[in-house]
């Protein structure tokens, strides 16, 4: 049975699996585990790596909250009145080496009670943020994801893929964060799929995670580079705070619900940089990698 | 007359004084312009200097922007239709030495006219954000802003003070961005006070920011400090991108009014720092500092 009480059991075994995962790739670093209480209901488990050998900031965190939805997140995320439980794990990783990409990933479900109705929803996704485009390492990571969509939806890729293309952009530089990957959210039972179909995919999203990260850890962390990889991967840092702190729903849900802000926070790189009007110079690997920064490229052909 | 053409002249002149002052302390840095246009009326003088002696990123920009008020500024800024104008000069320096404060300015002045009325206001302030807070620049600092106030109306500086605490304030934090200073909006003529009166006071705030600034240069540009320092100020630069990406009104307009981006976010600091949980020693002056970071301090007899 699909209760809430399951999902954040299964959630829970997920952080450990995956916590050991990156510190067997990492072979140093060791999370750091921080437990917290809401004060209007739930917590959440937070467990930080930092400096290791190949991730220097990065965070897998569980949490459950529930409670009423207060009258601040009524106003500033338009829930409407009634309770709420959302549960869910959430990763960041910022890498020391610039050519090892920022990975993020989610996966949340939700319940809302309210007058009219009792709903709930799957939603989550994993984009990656790499500061050099490879595009070997940008095939492979986007057929991964087409490879879990597919074993449940043939229609699932294409839609999610273009969701995360329109979510993880940063409007005001015109710029998506990274090279995209799959988005999705509210997936409620419908004609063609039971809630156990969207659970299952959503689980299996959740099980893509480790064997996919690992594998571009191991491929790129021994690549040697200077200080200008990685004073541009400190110029890419800042659009990410950009992102995260202007435009994240899963940022401002946690600040207008009261979460606990050094969690939601820990996916804020250790160190960003902002230079006034900095243009790559033409044809460089980073005026390259700033080119590809759109929406809608086929990764998978290219 | 105060035409918008007179207002937005001064302005600029406003601007090239407060440039030569800077140039004039710094003793290096020399302000290198961008002139820019917006797409749909107006333009700036965007001025940065980078790389000074004391000042390792600062920015002086003057704008006047005007036209329909767009789709988005209706829905995102909750402004009604019509055509606005608004001008202003916008400042912020982030110092190389921890022990000179970061310092912020505006002075805005604003037109809107719609279907049933043509209204104007100004608005303005000038805050400042310590790395380490020292009593007697805080004082100097308040004591300053207030003998400009109270040239014009003894009630201005409490009532501005009181402002500035409530808007330079890191809600998801629960901390202030610094010691807060004076802040107004929204000014227009009154029983007590003509156009003339407000403008004159506005003015008299733009004046104020050389001398004041100049000052905590001269004073704190060449006390010693170490590699904790450093990362302490990196760590509150951090707060202060938190501040103007979440709340700030004036990063807001900017970016929800076709604005020029690289002039909107040159008030982000050339480098931040993010560290998990961050909790400075029982006893240190960092922990000194942040037990100041409160609303409603009275700084002047401090």
């Amino acid at each position: 049975m699909l209760t809430p009480r399951y999902i954040s059991e299964q959630l829970q075994i997920l952080q450990n699996r995956i916590c050991t995962a990156l510190e067997q790739a990492d072979g140093k670093g060791k999370f750091v585990e921080d437990i917290w209480q809401r004060a209007d209901g739930g917590g959440g488990k937070t467990r930080i790596l930092s400096n290791g050998n190949i991730i220097e900031k990065g965070g897998v965190n569980f949490s459950e909250v529930f409670g009423k939805v207060s009258e601040n997140m009524q106003e500033k995320l338009g829930m409407p009145a009634g309770n709420f439980f959302a549960t869910g794990v959430s990763i960041v990783m910022h890498p020391h080496n610039p050519f090892v990409p920022i990975i993020h990933m989610n996966i949340r479900y939700f319940e809302l009670e309210t007058q009219n109705e009792n709903i709930y929803w799957f939603g989550g996704g994993i984009d990656l943020t790499p500061h050099y485009i490879d595009r070997d390492d940008a095939r492979f990571f986007h057929q991964t994801l087409k490879n879990t969509c597919d074993k449940f939806d043939y229609a699932f890729y294409p839609h999610f893929k273009h969701w995360a293309d329109d979510y993880f952009f940063i409007k005001h530089r015109n710029e998506t964060r990274g090279i995209g990957g799959i988005f999705f959210d509210k997936l409620q039972e419908d004609l063609k799929h039971s809630k156990q179909d969207f659970y299952d995919f959503w689980w299996a999203v959740g099980e893509t995670f480790a064997p996919l990260y690992t594998e571009l850890m191991h491929k790129n962390a021994t690549k040697p580079y200077n200080e200008r990889h990685k004073q541009w991967q400190k110029i890419r840092r800042g659009r990410y705070v950009e992102f995260n702190l202007v435009y994240d729903a899963g940022t401002k849900f946690g600040l207008e619900s009261d979460g606990r802000i050094e969690s939601i926070l820990m996916s804020l790189p250790p160190e960003a940089v902002w230079l006034y009007d900095f243009q790559p110079e033409v044809g460089s690997p980073e005026a390259e990698t700033l080119a590809l920064l759109r929406k809608e490229i086929d990764w998978l052909s290219s």
